[in-house]
């Protein structure tokens, strides 16, 4: 039997077993995975070392190697993350209804943990620990499949927090790592129905395409981001601009980032040179509409491919719209419903775009970066769907639950 | 472009009119579309003769030409069935959270319509209407593939439909109905992410199995069901016979029905001659397994093949376990996670059959029978889900639904 298969058939055995941990049990477990990782940083870094002398023989780039980068202080954060998901309340067990049929049957939804999640992810350690803690919190057995450039680091972080969790009630099958770095073991992953429950890619839009496209185990489709900010007629230009400017240059890497600012033509032209000038002197390449470059002649022409690209860097679409109803079909056309805003003070058109604009998270008057599990106040984020099934926007805890429906009666049968 | 593309582009057009219509304006839709098929039910019986016609030549099974067939009083009933779904309370607009952050951000989670919905299913033209009346209640577009047997009805039956439509404030485009009958025209609606939003499959297991093997747009897996009935050693003897019975043959073709009983060895040895026959006398072949056949010998010997086999008819497999655990192990072996029962007077054997058994319905003294939108007071059903996202178990109107954040906020931006 393949590695792949094996270890998800650990997973599913261990399974069982660790949904019927108490909440205490669990939170032990993870505060012993927090101490073992901080007791065994030394040998976590030295296998580091080993995935970022690969990189860098292979010529990554630095960014990517400071992503993969672990430190005695970014062990800490990420045993200290483990210890925050121990604080948060923990979803298995609440009681969602509770009802009684006429012919006397009682009925309690109850959430339950998913069973087995299996983590698609790329090469960021702390996603290894990170996710591991969210789905064992929830009761869920974990297969996590690392990209390549850190196997080494998540070889030993595997091995640290498995090696935890035998001295704990958590059996320790219920966290597996996929070692092997063939792409065949993701596509041998994705068609594991009756073993996996659930995938859950996170990282860029080939990673999340390729699951979507193959996975026969239901997926939870995360992170595409082309996220707009439309500037009504009658915003406050300092609040537009604060916005406009958070929502591009904060982090313009990560997914809820503004990629195109759409600004209405009565606005523009009192507005627009100015605001490119703010664009400009945070170091923003600009790409606009036409009516765009007759404000601000230093800007490319924007094509539709522009439009439709998630740049995650610093180059901004800009288009002059009409009003409301050209904005709103600009998204339409162009949006992944991620994380859509108005700047407005007409309370009108907000609830308009509000209500109309189909999105995980709409804005009104605040940057689109907020759309962020810890943001949002859940405490802790596994990611952020972007699809309508499950879970929408951010997701917390409850997100990694399901649900079961317990039935007790007295001898009820169908008539 | 094909017809199935056109049509769902034509459905995703119509989608955000669809969501923005009130509950009234929906109900008088779905009142119109009722009254519609009363008053042309000559001319949908007429084109009915036609897939009969066509089915009997073809040598169809009376039982399926019976499903297939439409009268008069099976027309009212179905736009009864619409008038009920008016009753129920639209979940659309529901707010489930509302909270203030810290910086001022006010955040609501609000239930949307998902947006277009495709609903694969055989030949029953029943739910051509009773998914439409579902769809458009939640305010959802939606696409319908109903089987090639009933091509005639369901175009009939849609035409009428989106006549009644027109004279309402709902697009009559929120409802499509693909009249190509080759297979083709299913796989490519399994493709078709960015127009439809999810896939709910309706049928037998080889349909439902081709969708979730094959489809690229998110699906809600339905249907299968391999359910056990445990009759544990202190269970009520009585209580027992007419679960177990009723479990079986009150409508053995359906999902929810039992295909296994598994019985405690002490139980088995006073009661399951009697119980055996009592099968017998509804005409139930048994299956059982060696010690089984040492108290019933006329009882054909049950493979591990029959134990995995959802047969939904008169036949039934018969184990004798240890006790609880054996039980629980069958199940995880063989169970699709559906819905499964214990017949217990013991409250601790009750309760670890309740919460360690996972699946979407479990039971203590009551049949499985009533894993059921109706049963469970939902007031509808498009289905019951046997995978754990989304919605899990008998599936009514917020099952249909998707949430949205709205955030609103006076200026802020991320630090």
């Amino acid at each position: 039997m393949s590695e792949v298969r094996t270890k998800a058939a650990q997973a599913r055995e261990a399974s069982p077993a660790l949904s019927r941990l108490t909440t205490a049990q669990k939170n032990e477990a993870l505060l012993r995975m927090a101490d073992a990782l901080v007791r065994e940083q030394d040998e976590i870094i030295a296998a580091n070392g080993l995935d970022l002398a690969r990189g860098r023989a292979n010529g990554t780039s630095e960014s990517l190697l400071d992503r993969l980068k672990l430190t005695p202080s970014r062990v800490e954060a990420i045993a200290q993350g483990l210890r925050e998901v121990v604080e948060l309340p923990d979803p298995v067990g609440e009681v969602l209804e509770s009802y009684d049929r006429p012919n006397g049957l009682h009925i309690e939804k109850r959430r339950v943990p998913i069973g087995v999640i299996g983590i698609i992810y790329e090469a960021r350690p702390n996603v290894t620990v990170d996710a591991a803690g969210l789905c064992l919190k929830t009761g869920n057995a974990v297969v996590l499949r690392g990209g390549s450039a850190a196997l080494d680091s998540n070889r030993r972080i595997v091995e640290t927090l498995r090696g935890a969790l035998r001295q704990t009630a958590m059996p320790a099958d219920a966290l597996q790592l996929i070692e092997d770095a063939d792409r065949a073991s993701v596509d041998e992953m994705l068609k594991l129905n009756g073993l996996l429950d659930v995938i859950i890619p996170r990282g860029g839009a080939s990673l999340i395409q390729n699951v979507v496209k193959n996975a026969t185990v239901p997926v939870i489709e995360t992170g595409a981001g082309i996220c707009h900010t439309y500037v009504d007629e009658s915003a406050d230009a300092a609040m537009a601009e604060a916005i406009a400017v958070n929502a591009k240059v904060q982090r313009p890497s990560v997914c809820n980032s503004m990629e195109t600012l759409l600004v209405h033509e009565a606005f523009a032209s009192r507005h627009l040179a100015g605001l490119a000038e703010s664009f400009r002197d945070k170091g923003v390449e600009l790409r606009g509409c036409g009516r765009t470059r007759d404000l601000v002649a230093w800007a490319k022409l924007a094509s539709d491919d522009d439009f439709a690209t998630e740049y995650n860097d610093y180059i901004l679409n800009v288009r002059i719209v009409d009003g409301l109803d050209e904005a709103m079909a600009h998204i339409r056309r162009f949006g992944t419903m991620h994380s859509e805003c108005i700047v407005t003070e007409d309370a009108a058109n907000a609830e308009r775009f509000l209500q109309e604009v189909d999105a995980a998270a709409v804005y009104r008057n605040a940057s689109t970066r907020f759309t962020d599990g810890f943001e949002f106040g859940f405490g802790a984020e596994i990611g952020i769907s972007t699809q309508k099934l499950h879970a929408r926007g951010p997701m917390g805890l409850p997100s990694l639950t399901s649900t079961k429906h317990r039935v007790t009666g007295n001898g009820q049968i169908r008539q």
